[in-house]
C-alpha cells in the first residue's frame, strides 16, 4: 500500500463538514482512497476518517496540519492526522500466559501488524526467551502486594523511556493505577477473557462454567479507571457445551482472546477507532 | 423417521450403567439408533439419552417402563421415557410482538416442529388473527397492575384444561408467579433478548446500546423464580456496530431470538435437554 | 426515520468527486445522514452512496435530479437517486416450499421490510391461503415441460401489469428465460441453497452430504443468464456434523436461506447494493 | 486428565454392540468417562468411541487388545485402541508461510497439543530458526521441477526414520506422491485455504476475489490421491466485503486456516476422527 495520511475527526454535526473537508483535499489534488462517516443521531456528533495518498498532496504532514487547522477550528473538531508510513510504538505487557503475546509477536514478526515493539514488560520472567528470539528487549519487573507502587514506578519509567504510543495488556492481569489510565487515556488496550459486561473481574471462565452459558467470549477494550468497564473495541464468542469443563473453556477461550485482541490492536494501529464517550466508533 | 422410545437418565456415576442399560435393550432386541452419554467430573453425576426403535422391542411404552424400573431403582436413576410418535402439547404465550410467535407457528404449520399446540394465550388481542389462521384457539387474557392474580388464575385454568406438557413464553413479557414456576419446573421455556447474564431485566437492547457492545444476543432458558436466572438451553449472538441504533438492535435481535427459541423448543421436544442443577445437558 | 434521498453513484475514480458532491449538497443546505465510499484499486472505479434528509433540501426529487445531472455528466457517473418514503414494488415468486415466502411476508406484515408487495406468483397453488391472509393477491401460474413459454408469458404479463421494481425468487426453483434476466438485470434476486460456488444446480444439500462438508450455506444473488453465477449479495453458513442427514441439512439450511434472502432483499430495498461487473458493493 | 484408553470402532450395525462392549468393560471394572456413538442410516454402519480410565482396568494396553479381539471378530469391527498417555509422533511439513507452523508450534510448546514433534521438514530454509527455537530438528529438503522424485525420497526417509504417526501439511504447498498418500492413508492432514469444494487448487483467494464471495474459508482434510478431495475433518469461514482486496483475504484467511488446522489436528490426536468412505465422523 502506498503511504497515506489518516485524518480522523469528531465534531458537532452540521451541514457542510463533508463538503469543506472534501474541498480542502480536492483543492490540493488530494486523492482520497478511503472515507468513512458516522453521524450519531442521539448525541448529534459527527465522526469521520479519511485516508489520503501522501504522494498526491504537495506538502508533508506538518504543513498539512497547519493548513487544516482553520477548518478544524471552524467546526470545533477534535482531530488528528497520522502518516501511515510511521509505525506506532507499542509496548506489550504480559504475565505468564503466552498465547496473546506469542500471537501478537508472530503477527509483528511476519509483518502483518505494522508497528514497532520497543520492548515487552512482564511481572514474570517466564516469556523472556520467546520475546528475545524476536529481537525485542524484555523487562522483568516483579510485583507483589507489597511493592505495587514501586512496580508501577518502574513500569512507567520504561514506558516513558521508550516513548510508547500504545500499551497493550496481553493478559497482563494487573490493574493499572489511576494516573497511568488517565495519562494514556484511549491508548491502553486490554483483553478481558469474557463477553463483557458478563463476568467482570477475576476467573471469568469459572463464572461462565458456573452459570452454564452456551457461548464464551472475549472483549478487547480501552482501559479506564473502572475495572473492565472501558470503551469496547471488539468482542467475539465461541460455542461451548456441557462437555466443556473450565479447563476446556480456558483453552477454547484463548483462541478467541488472541483473535479479538489482534483485531482490536490492528484497528487502533490503523487509526480506525474513535472514542465517543464510553463507546467506540470502529471504521 | 421411524418412531423411537427416548430414554433419558440422570444418576450418580458408577461402573456398569452403560453395560446394564445396553444389555437390557439388547436382551429384548432393542435397536439403539441414537445414544449420548455425559459424565460430569465435578458432580460425579452421569447423564444418558437413548433412542430405541419402537418396532424393535416386543412391548409398548407402559411395559417398557415396568421392565426398566428395577434397573432405575438399582442405580438411583431419575429417568423418563417418551414415545416420539406422541406429540407433546405446547401452549404458547405471547404479548404484542409477533416475530417469535409467527416463527414457531410456521415451524409447526410446516411440520418442522413435531408438537401439538392446543392454544395460544396472550395478554393482548393483537395476534389473534395470525394464530387463528393456523387453526389454533386464541385466548386473550388481559393483564394490568391491578388484576395480575386474576390474570394468572385464568392462565392457569387454560393451561390445566389443555393439559400442556410445555409452556413457551414467546416474548410474553410478564413475570410468572412462583407457583407456576414451581409446578412447571423444567417445562416453561422463555426467550430473553440478551446474551445472559448480561442485561438481565427490562430493555436489554437499550442496555446493550448504552454499554457499546459489539455483539448482541438472545438466551433461551427454563423459567425459575429468579428473573432471567434459570438454566440456559441455548444462546446465540449477532454482530452490531456503532452504526446500529437501538431500533436496529431490536430488529437484528429478533432474528437471533426466534432462531434460539426455536432451537431450544426443538431440543426440549426431542427430550434432548436434561437438567443438572441450574445448568443443562443438551444432547 | 425521517425520509431521505438515497443517491448512489459509480464512476471512474479521480480527484474531486467527494468534494464536488459534498459541495452540491452543502450549497443547498443538504444534511447528509449516511455516506459510504469505495474506491476499487483494481478497476479504478469509484462507488458512493449518500443519504440526504429530504426536508433539508429546498426541492423535490425531480428537481434534485435535474440539478445534479451536470455533475453526473462531468464525472461520467452511472447514478440513481431514490426517495426512501416511496416503497419499492416487490413481486415474490415461489413454488411449494413456504419458509422463505413466509419469512418475507412476516417481515413485510410487521413493517420490518419497507416495500409494497403487489402480488405473489407461484407455479403451485399450495401457498395461496398464506399469501391471501396477508392481503396480497396470489397468482397461480402452473408450469410443466410442455408449457414453459406460455408460463413465462403469463408471468411477464403479471410482472408488467404490477409495475414491479424488483422480483424476488423465494425458492421459485425455475430457471428464468434470458429475456427476463436481461430486462430485469440487477433487479431479480434469487436465494440458492448452497454456499456458492459450491454445489451449483439441483439438490445442493444432497451434494453437500455426499461431499461430507462440515458447514452448509446459502447465497443470495442477482439472477443472470448463467445458472447460479450472478453477482453475490450475501451468503452465510451453518455448522453440520456427521449426525446430520440430508433431511437435517434441508431443515437447518432453511434458516440460513431465509435469513440471507431477507438481508439481501433489505439491502436492495435500501439501495445499498451497487453492481460492479459480476460482483457487488454492499454499503 | 487421568490417562485413558481410547477405543474406536467401526462395524456393520446390529443389535447388541453397545451392550457387548459395555459389558466387556463393566466386567473388568472399566470406568467409561466418554462415549460416543453414531449409527449411519444410509450405509448401515456403526461407529463408536469410548474413553476408559486406564487405572480402572486390571490390565495394560496389550492385554486389553487381546481380551477385546474376540468381540471385534464377532462383530466384524475395524478398531483400534490407544493409550492417551502415549503422545503421537507428528511430523510437520511447511514451505515459507509461517502462520500455521507458528501456531502449531506454540500450541505444542504451551502443552495445549499433546504430541511429540520429532522434526519439521520444509522445502525452504526460511523457518529454520523458528523451529529450532522450539528445540525441534529442522530438515531443509529443497524441491524443484527437476528433483521431485529425489525430494520425496528424502522426505520419505526422514518420515520413516522418525516413525511418524501423523504428517501435518502446514501450508506445505506440494502435492504428495501417490505412494505416500496410500501408505499414510488417513494420517496425512492438510489445510486448504478455501471452503472446499469451492476453489480447488492454486490461488484460492484469487479465485474467491474473482467470484465476489462474501465469506472465505479453510478446510482441514486428509490427503488422498485426488487433489483437495480427501475426507474433510473441519472447515470454517470468515466474512469479507467488497473492501477486502486479495491481500486482505490472504491475511484474514490465515486466521481461519490456523484455527481449522489446529482443531483438525487436535481431533486426530485425540482419536476423535473416524473415516467413513470419503467422509469423516468427528466425535
Amino acid at each position: 500500500m502506498e503511504p497515506v495520511y489518516r485524518l480522523t475527526i469528531s465534531c458537532p454535526d452540521r451541514v457542510g463538514i463533508v463538503a469543506k473537508v472534501g474541498q480542502f483535499f480536492s483543492a490540493h489534488g488530494g486523492w482520497i482512497v478511503e472515507a468513512n462517516h458516522y453521524s450519531d443521531p442521539v448525541s448529534g456528533r459527527f465522526f469521520m476518517r479519511h485516508c489520503i495518498r501522501a504522494d498526491s498532496l504537495p506538502f508533508g504532514l506538518a504543513e498539512l496540519k497547519a493548513a487544516f487547522q482553520p477548518i478544524a477550528d471552524e467546526f470545533g473538531m477534535e482531530w488528528q492526522v497520522n502518516d501511515s508510513s510511521v509505525a506506532k510504538k507499542v509496548i506489550l505487557m504480559a504475565s505468564k500466559e503466552s498465547h496473546c503475546l506469542a500471537d501478537l509477536l508472530h503477527r509483528y514478526h511476519s509483518k502483518e501488524l505494522h508497528c514497532e515493539i520497543p520492548c515487552v514488560i512482564s511481572n514474570h520472567d517466564t516469556l523472556r526467551s520467546m520475546v528475545e528470539w524476536h529481537g525485542i528487549p524484555f523487562f522483568h519487573v516483579p510485583v507483589d502486594a507489597a511493592n505495587k507502587a514501586e512496580h508501577f514506578r518502574r513500569v512507567n519509567a520504561i514506558v516513558a523511556e521508550h516513548h510508547a504510543d500504545v500499551i497493550v495488556l496481553a493478559r497482563y492481569m494487573q490493574i493499572l493505577p489511576e494516573d497511568v489510565c488517565a495519562q494514556y487515556h484511549g491508548r491502553v488496550i486490554n483483553i478481558h477473557h469474557s463477553f463483557l459486561p458478563s463476568f467482570v473481574g477475576a476467573k471469568p471462565y469459572h463464572q461462565a462454567a458456573e452459570r452454564g452459558v452456551k457461548l464464551i467470549g472475549a472483549t478487547c477494550h480501552y482501559v479506564t479507571q473502572e475495572l473492565d468497564a472501558g470503551p469496547i473495541i471488539d468482542q467475539d464468542v465461541i460455542r461451548v457445551s456441557h462437555n466443556d469443563r473450565v479447563e476446556d473453556m480456558v483453552r477454547l477461550g484463548k483462541d478467541v482472546e488472541k483473535m479479538v485482541l489482534a483485531r482490536g490492536v490492528r484497528s487502533h494501529l490503523e487509526d480506525r477507532v474513535l472514542l465517543h464517550g464510553n463507546k467506540t466508533i470502529v471504521f
